[in-house]
This record gives structure tokens, C-alpha cells and sequence, in this order.
């Protein structure tokens, strides 16, 4: 969480809120991009490039959310764009061949699920919110984007860390990925974009944007690079894929135990990339609780705050069975608990399973061993399960 | 010229043309695919991609042009492939920015030019000869490309040597250049090529072509790959770009002399690749001159032939002007000779720089000096200029 680099000064509160920006590029550039935009009178358009086939928005994007709104509150666009064409096209990553194609449905889906997290912290005016989809200027003819293809050189490409990575490790890299950064760089021509924020791992892309803009003709657009946000294991960035992530619409009580569970290490990243402040003076453990409290309240309102942390005071501090605690219905005979408990509370089997296996799952306070998957139904009836260490579920007979 | 890894026989005449094919692919593919085809009582088509960009077809073409004509005496068809979608798209080298794309006039001057040259060679009827224009399939949209550009990976591409060795150059290479060969492969798609022709040297995109005919569900072509004629230095390949080429639709005087040229080691593989011999028993000079003497019959008649091997006799080896001399007209004052010359011989202004600066150039006999350049009317008027050793030009006075 440095700044020292910058020497850019802007007018409060967007001073503020980029404080703690790695790098902005060019050097003067933000502060200029907003005189002439206001000697024009006109908004600047921040581009935000979101893919709809990782549909869940956490803590990680709003470290980029907040500070794009506070440019919205200064009378600035914010353009979402949704990128259906990339991801109708197929799986750029080449990870997996299988992986199927997303239909234009789910995209539509994912992208509207996208949108809702993200206005939990965006305004959604349309004012200050401009929602595109990239098909509106990716379904291109072959022979353009064939030119746009011209503008970079393998090499330049190669230069994203993880292309060369994979290209060294002899792991595949289809040529198809090698041409999305480039399409991501378009997206920036198309909206004509002003200003685009990033996490630091994203300076590359950003470049490019600036790079194709020019070749095309227009105002470069001025890129700000981010820290990125450890996730709640305090290892790695906060991610999905490893499942260290606190997703911004997950219920209250989730978002408060999560963040009570980060490492006392992260409190400080956490308070300045999220809220903007240094810790309260108070003990690490009360830092904690506050910072909970503030993110829901951020996200959900002070109400659902408050609520969030008597649910984990009662459940997690005095062990007690929540008040109100979710039912579900078990037929007759054996039953699979990881099939039972992934439908009623929405998680899935495998994790169900690891929970098991590493004792986190108790049938009215019996811990059920490890490869314990099937149970006969009489064992549940009547009983409650617990889930981990704050979720619940009363299990009824079937009527 | 080697053929001894080859075990396929094929029917005559078709097995004798393909004697020194380097490599057939796969093994025995050629001859289960000739008999399929008799079997269902149709033609094979023998893809030929040309590059409209390059409209010289020399003896080097010649080599495959000849084998294709087998087969299409042998009743199958030749599918020549005008890159003219490729073409508009520019330069897919990268040697130069600046050089211009391709309007479609000149790729249409171009393509017609090419195909007068190569059907001195094919059978240019339509039952044997079909010809097709890449933008007929690939003016497709950029999603389908896209998709195209999924089925290859970066590490495969950079397997071709001339990429792997510009990247390690560190020279440019455009992300464009790497996905030409995806088209070209895609060519095979699109006329359901059953057999491909091409140069050791392109063995890379021949199978290149299999691969994306697989993809797409098709038959994979058969490759055969031929060895690559040596220029009239005896040095490199033959190529436009080395200036040691033998055009097909040279006067055949210029390509009678240009085999004189040649250096005697290059005898057994001119007489085995082009004309499918072994050369004749006699002194060196002799079968140079039985070389070219077949070459031009082979090409432009025996008539034409005999011309050919008067004129060398003549203006070569006695070192008299000939018969006929082609005339121009210089105006008054100060000549500039190469742009005389250029235009009354077809040559470039640089060429005849050249030629003047190698005493390449005579006036009655007298040689130019290096960088004479210039020269009053009177003294070009009514004298027969010497262009390198075989081009006369006889200089009158403007009307």
C-alpha cells in the first residue's frame, strides 16, 4: 500500500480517495484529464471492464468500486462493460477445453448479478452509469480485427507475466488468448474511454488500452493502478478460485465472520484500500469487530450491521444456536448430507464434503467424522446441524 | 533431391513426378486417397495458395506447377487460392510499416498476372483448373475468426523457425503475421483440399492445414513437400527478394541466357526438378545449353527456343548486336539514363544505377563510368546502348 511515487496532486475528495494509488500514468495527467473536462463541461468517462462468466463481486473490486465512486459523486461516468462477445466466444484462459461456451442467456444473467453487486457500492443513475456490452462493437468484420491484430507484436504480448509463464512452464496458450488483451485494449477505443483503474497486476492491459487508443487516433487514456487486496487467508490476492474471497452480497452475518477471520495482519490493508482510514486506536480484536461492522454497513446498512454482530456474538463467541436458524425437510431412509446440505444452504457437495472430512459439520453438537457422507434418517430428524462454524439448519421430517 | 525415406508407389505417370518428393504425408495417404477418389469416381482437388502481393512465378513455382500438371493429366483438379483477402489486410511480414496495403484493383492485376504466368504450366480448363478467392469464406465475422484462433496454441506457431528465430532477433513480429498461417490453413477448409503441395520449407503450414481440417471435422489433406530449386547464383533458394530468379514469362532469350548463367553444380538438379531427367551425356556447356534450350521450349515452344539459342550465340558468345534491337526516342539537352533506360526496358531506376556502377552499361561499345548518370542527347543520339550482356537498345532523336 505505497504512494510514494506519486506526485500528483487532485482536487479533494478525489485527492483523497487516490492516495493510495500505486502509480498514475502519465505523471500530471489525471489532474489535466480533469481541468479539461471541466473547462469543456463535460464528464469524464471511467472505463470498467467486468467479465460475466465470474459473476461474484467481492471485497477485491471494491477496493476499484469505491474510488469510482467517489468520481461518479464528482459529477463523472462511470461505463460498465460487459464483456458478452469475449465471453460467448469461450474460455480465453485455455485452461480447460471442456469448459463449455456461455449461452447468451447466461451471460445476460451473470451480467445482470454482476451489475447488482456492483451498485451496492456504484450509483446506478443513469447519469453517472453507463452500462455497455462489448458484442455492440466486437462483432466486427474478420478484416478488422484482423488490422487491429496488426497493432501489436508477439513479443509486446509475451510480456504479460503470466503469458510468458505458461509459454515457459510448456503449459498451452491459445492464440485466441493471446488476442483478448488486445480486444480488452478495443473496448477502450469504443467508449472512449478517459481514465481506466486497475489492480497492479492489470498495468499491462491498461497500457495497451493506451496503446491501441493512440493508433487509433484518440486521447490516451490515463490509467491508475491499485494495491490488490489480500484475501481472507492473508496469503494470497482475494479471489474466488481460492476461495478466500468475501463476496459483496453474501449475507451480513457471512461478510462479518469472514472479515473476523482475517489474520490481525491485514487490518490495516483492510481499513485504508476499504474505508479509506488508518485503524481506530483500540485493541486488535475490537479493530476487528469494527471493521466488520463497517463493511456491512458500507454494503447492507447499519441495520443489518447491527444484526451481523449479534449473530456473531450469540453463535460464534457464546456458542449458542442462533435465534433463528433455516429449516429443511429429510425423506425417509439413508440420506447424502453433502446432497442435503449444498441444496439447503447453496454451497456445493465437494465443499460440503471437505467440511466433513475436516470435522467442521456437528449434528446437535455430535462432530461427524471424516468420509461421514450418508446417515440414516432417523439420526437427523429433529435435530440441528451445524456448518461450518456459523451456519445452521434444522432438519424436519418429510410431512 | 533426396526420396529415399519414401515407401509409397503410386500409379504412373503420377509415381515418376513424385520421385523426389521429399516427404508424403501421411505414409501411404497419397495412394489410399488416389484410390478412394477412383473409387467414388471423383476428382482430387490439389489445393495452391498463391500470394497476390508477389506476382512473379519463376522456375521455382515451376517445380510444383509441374507435378500439379501431372495430376491434372492425370484427371484431377487443381484449386488455386488468390490470397486476395490476406492481401488487403497488408503486409503480414512485418519487415515494413509503411508499406502500402493492397487496393483491390491491383490485387486483381496481380492475381490475373499470376495466373497467366502459372497456366504456361497448369491446364487452364475449368474441369481441371478452378479458381477461388480467400474472401469468398474468410470475409466471415470476428467471432468465427476468433474461434478459428482457439484450435492453435502460441508455442505451436512459434515452431515455425522464421518466427522462433525473428522473436529470439528480437525483430518484430505482429500478432497478425502469427495467425496468417491459421488462414492459410483454414484455405483447406474451405475448398476441402485432398492434397497440398508446398517446399520443405512449408511443411510447417501443410500440416498446419491437417490439423484445422481435423478440427473442423474434415479429411486431413495429404501433404507432400518438394525440394527448393537454387537460384542462378547457385547460393540461395530462388526468390524475387535475392534477384536470382527466373521468371516463367521472361523473354525467352532472358531466360535462355539466365540458365547459361547458372554455375555447373547446380545441372542435376535443374534437369531432375524441372525437368524430371537426369542430365544428358555431354560436356558441361552443352547440357547447360540443352537445359536451357528445354526450358523455354517447355515454357514459350521450340520456335521461341530456337530464337533463344540464335541470339545467345550471336550477342553472347560472338558478342555482335543482334538482329533486332529495340529503339527509343531521347529528347534534347541533358538525358537522364536511368530513367531512359527503365522505361524502354522494363527495369528499375536503382537496377541500371547498379548496372552503370558494375560497367554493366556501354554506349557503342564505350563502358559508362561509375555515376555517370547524366549525359547529353547528342552523345546517346543514334547509337545503340549495352545493358548488362544481353540488352540492346538502339537511341533516336524525338520527332
Amino acid at each position: 500500500v505505497a504512494a510514494d511515487n506519486r506526485k500528483e496532486r487532485l482536487p479533494a475528495p478525489l485527492d483523497t480517495v487516490l492516495e493510495d494509488a500505486v502509480e498514475i500514468l502519465p505523471e500530471g495527467g489525471l489532474s489535466s484529464r480533469l481541468e479539461q473536462a471541466a473547462r469543456e463541461g463535460r464528464q469524464l468517462r471511467l472505463k470498467l471492464g467486468i467479465d460475466p462468466t465470474a459473476p461474484v463481486v467481492h471485497l477485491g473490486h471494491a477496493v476499484l468500486l469505491r474510488r469510482l465512486r467517489a468520481f461518479q459523486d464528482a459529477g463523472h461516468r462511470v461505463v460498465l462493460i460487459i464483456g458478452d462477445f469475449t465471453a460467448r466466444i469461450g474460455d480465453p484462459s485455455g485452461r480447460s477445453q471442456l469448459r463449455p461456451l456461455l449461452d447468451a442467456r447466461t451471460v445476460a444473467q451473470n451480467a445482470a448479478g454482476y451489475l447488482e453487486q456492483a451498485t451496492l457500492i456504484l450509483r446506478d443513475d443513469p447519469d453517472h452509469l453507463e452500462v455497455r456490452h462489448n458484442s455492440e462493437w466486437l462483432e466486427m468484420e474478420a478484416g478488422e480485427l484482423l488490422s487491429l491484430l496488426r497493432l501489436a507484436t508477439v513479443a509486446q504480448l509475451l510480456e504479460r507475466e503470466d503469458f510468458a509463464n505458461r509459454l515457459a512452464a510448456g503449459k498451452p496458450l491459445s492464440l485466441l488468448e493471446l488476442v483478448y488483451p488486445l480486444l480488452q485494449a478495443y473496448d477502450s477505443v469504443a467508449v472512449r474511454a478517459d481514465v481506466e483503474f486497475g489492480g497492479t497486476d492489470q498495468k499491462f492491459n491498461l497500457l495497451l488500452g493506451r496503446e491501441i487508443q493512440r493508433a487509433y487516433g484518440q486521447p490516451e487514456q490515463v490509467i491508475v493502478t491499485l494495491p490488490i487486496l489480500t484475501g481472507t487467508d492473508g496469503q494470497r490476492k482475494m479471489s474466488k478460485t481460492f476461495g478466500n474471497e468475501i463476496g459483496l452480497s453474501e449475507p451480513p452475518e457471512e461478510i462479518y465472520g469472514k472479515t473476523m477471520s482475517i489474520p490481525d495482519g491485514l487490518m490495516e490493508e483492510y481499513y485504508r484500500l476499504l474505508l479509506g482510514e488508518d485503524p481506530p486506536p483500540l485493541r486488535p480484536r475490537d479493530q476487528k469487530h469494527e471493521l466488520a461492522y463497517r463493511i456491512v454497513a458500507w454494503l447492507h446498512g447499519s441495520e443489518a450491521a447491527e444484526r451481523a454482530r449479534e449473530h456473531f456474538e450469540r453463535v460464534v463467541v457464546r456458542k449458542e444456536v442462533p435465534d433463528e436458524v433455516p429449516e429443511a425437510v429429510v425423506g425417509a431412509g439413508t440420506v447424502n448430507v453433502p446432497a442435503l446440505l449444498s441444496e439447503a444452504l447453496g454451497l456445493s457437495r465437494s465443499e460440503v464434503r471437505r467440511l466433513i472430512d475436516q470435522g467442521g459439520v456437528a449434528v446437535d453438537g455430535r462432530v461427524l467424522p471424516p468420509n461421514c457422507y450418508e446417515l440414516p434418517s432417523r439420526e437427523l430428524v429433529d435435530r440441528t446441524v451445524r456448518v461450518g462454524k456459523r451456519r445452521f439448519l434444522r432438519l424436519r421430517k418429510a410431512a
